[in-house]
């Protein structure tokens, strides 16, 4: 039975029931899951642990690599399993329990959670659910759409379910990169220089002995919610493409730029389908994940090769990709999340790195998670591990949101994820700002000139100002600099008409 | 003349006056000159500037490593020759052209600003001046008491003026190792694994033809201003290794703690000095500057090597150090910032980063720059280097400042330089909060009652009980969220009485 699934025969004897596999999880463990943006999570073991808490009260703290499908957090939370949850979500229900303090969210760069784990400054998990889509000989696991954080958590914890996911194409192996750095004070430098090297190994190595259950699940991913671009998301590739093309002119790259790495959402996927149509040749990316754009411009002949940690794709492009992974397998390599986010690599590669934005001010400080400095929207995720040390450190967004109550320019972040120090492009529908050598009060100018909407560009104007009237290097009038927000939630708007 | 100081015999006759050097500096060009924490600064070419200048209108772009010693940004701001200064400063002279934006400063991470230059981002040094005690055979550069950004500055430039500086101990020959990462996209892995790996050369290679002019000067540097502890500096100390014993205690680090970094300024030194007396042993610094702690350490046989870019003496032990040199060059090195400050090296040595903080609020954000959000104090130097990538990104302040009138912990910090995401330990003379694997309500839990002083306490529950009350993953109160400083700059104090 699933004998090519499960190739250390001695290990077929744990095959069991999701239910009975997750009632190897006790209450207050911490548990180590897969998934990464919507791919390659487990699937059965976390929705019988959320019927099992109908039955019995049950708190975990469940790390993953980022955001799981299939409802899985949603599930959880209804069911009051999670107590702590680390490092990214992008669920609503979730968010609304988090934003309650119902739920502990630790929102963490995603390169630095197993790194804490391997220092022994988070607690180990006490068991890891992952998901794949092979054990091999060996007894190692092959991981399915998402490495993740699962090599470390499978290391790391006592316990191992693994989930054989038989929707998964098995072609799956051989796409993965497992490379773990050793632990300090004799670790070496990860020997990664190009996008396509590989460096670890196609399974993640365990003791077979510590896999205590497997299940096996039929359930595919959740297709991405992406859509297809718009007026303004194709005016903000626009405007990120012409830039390249004068960064190519002016020497400062080549045609083939560098490695890029474009958030997930659909500004960033939008950006990365206006390449199609650019001059630029023999693209590559290094990136978390690989979203519907990726294979597009592979198809198109623009890009030769693609590393992230995860493929998340829309239901259009799923069966085509997954259909003919022959086709995309030599192009492509998935590593941890560790590795693909992880800053020696980020800045030795001289990444192109394009996130989006929930808003930024005057001065160039990226707010990328709370809504009105306080309710917790999705998590930093990966882009502060690519901005900090990025060749170019881009972030988008469209300039208003709801109909123009809200400026996604504004005189100052209610949340500061990304420092002055740490942005050097930013980009509305309106246009690009390049903040690259300019001192506080000329970044301004910049931002109002060339990113605000027409809409709240005098009251900026205004604001910057009577702030530079005040003095300061970084010019702000206190009593005002959150005005907008506050007028946001009392009224709905931040600014009255 | 100078035969051992000038040891490519070609180059003798470009000495010259300081004066007929710095006629060589013109209107509008940007220049790169030596310097990091007031050592090894160029002195008698910016002096002669600032005089030429009083005669004639002359505005250049000045960098430097970062800070200058012999009042030499005071006497180029009076003189009004800076229209631009990057990466870094300390005067108060200085300090007040910024705020008044008479000055554009750019605030930048330490290790970046050569990066940028390499990329063509920042405009390439037209010129520069470099500081040394000798020049070789081959007509390379060494530098004196600090490497900072003197080596690419000097390969970048195409003309490039030598100090040769008599009143430095020509025995600092030798103590430099000077590496220069290669260029995108062949750049390889720094290869540098322990704090004492040598890595480059110990002179700066340039094509000596490049060399224009060489002024020779006696000028010592500027001693630093570094205070002894006193009884709010040792107890943060005491805090700081009572929690290093735990680590020890708890498995996390051995006795030997991993490689230390303290920013410059009196409460990192002090808490370098409380290491004297501490159980642990053997200890290495991979830091930017070494201060007096650093050799009061390794007299008293607990620190083994010393890893820098700078060394920045009080006059106590500056002919102390210097004159007995050969007691302590084998266990130091100095280095280029962009290495000794190098995300990827600080991630893989595991550094404890120990740094100063203005200010710092519930939720861990710290502000290292910004007084009331607006006035710059000198500029977030390395500690953004460190902090984002240390194995423990510590921040030290005392809780308050100006005999009270100020709490240095704060509903919301009105400028962020470390996020939330980057913040592991705080310490304040009144104790210690370890935030590693929190979220954003228990740390605010964990700083009230830990770090604030008694006088802030009952305000900061106040306001944390409200907000929390309001809801959100940070809770805040908007409309109050700056009112300490708005209080501070209306009425000389963050509440009444």
């Amino acid at each position: 039975m699933y004998r090519d699934r499960i190739r250390l025969p001695s290990l077929s004897s744990k095959v069991m029931s999701a239910a009975d596999a997750a009632a190897l999880i006790q209450d207050g463990m911490t548990v180590g899951m897969s998934g990464f943006t919507r791919a390659g999570e487990a699937k059965a073991v976390p929705h019988a642990l959320a019927e099992r808490a109908k039955q019995e009260p049950l708190k975990i703290t469940l790390m993953t690599g980022a955001s799981l499908g299939n409802d899985l957090d949603k599930q959880l939370t209804e069911a009051g399993v999670l107590s702590r949850r680390m490092p990214f979500q992008v669920d609503s229900t979730l968010r609304k329990a988090i934003n309650a303090g119902q739920v502990m969210f630790i929102d963490q760069h995603l390169s630095e959670t197993v790194e804490q784990l391997r220092n022994k400054q988070l607690k180990l998990p006490d068991l890891a659910v992952i998901e794949a889509v092979a054990i091999t000989e060996d007894g190692h696991i092959v991981p399915t759409t998402s490495v993740g954080n699962s090599a470390s958590f499978a290391i790391f914890a006592k316990q191992v379910i693994v989930e054989i996911n038989l929707a998964h194409n098995p072609n799956l192996e051989g796409l993965h990169d497992i490379y773990i750095p050793s632990y300090r004070p004799t670790r070496t430098p990860i020997p990664l220089v190009k996008v396509d090297d590989r460096i670890g190994s196609t399974a993640i190595p365990i003791d077979p002995a510590k896999i205590v259950a497997i299940v096996i699940t039929e359930q595919p991913d959740s297709p991405s919610t992406v859509t297809p671009p718009d007026s303004e998301t194709q005016a903000i590739a626009n405007h990120l493409i012409a830039f390249l093309k004068e960064e190519v002119a002016d020497g400062r790259m080549t045609n083939k730029l560098g490695p890029l790495q474009a958030g997930i959402g659909n500004i960033a996927n939008a950006v990365m389908c206006g390449l199609i149509d650019s001059p630029f040749e023999d693209l590559t990316m290094y990136s978390e994940v690989l979203q519907d754009s990726t294979f597009d411009l592979i198809d198109a002949g623009k890009l030769s090769f693609a590393s992230g940690s995860s493929i998340t794709l829309s239901s259009r492009r799923n069966s085509d990709v997954f259909g003919n992974l022959e086709r995309y397998k030599e192009k492509l390599v998935l590593r941890p999340q560790e590795i693909s986010n992880h800053p020696e690599v980020v800045r030795r590669l001289g990444i192109i790195g394009i996130n989006t934005a929930l808003e930024f001010d005057l001065y160039g400080n990226v707010n990328s998670t709370h809504v009105c400095g306080t309710r917790m929207m999705n998590g930093i995720g990966g882009s502060g591990d690519f901005a900090r040390n990025a060749h170019l450190a881009i972030f988008v967004t469209k300039s208003i949101a709801k109909g123009g109550a809200i400026s996604s320019v504004v005189p100052m972040v209610s949340h500061v994820d990304h420092t002055e120090h740490d942005v050097d492009i930013l980009v509305t529908e309106i246009g690009l700002a390049d903040l690259r050598g300019l001192a506080p009060r000329e970044r301004a100018r910049t931002i109002i000139d060339n990113c605000v909407h027409p809409m709240y560009r005098d009251a900026l104007n205004d604001y910057f100002e009577r702030a530079c009237a005040l003095g300061g290097h970084t010019p702000h009038i206190l009593r005002e600099a959150l005005s907008w927000h506050m007028n946001l939630e009392e009224t709905g708007k931040m600014l009255a008409d």
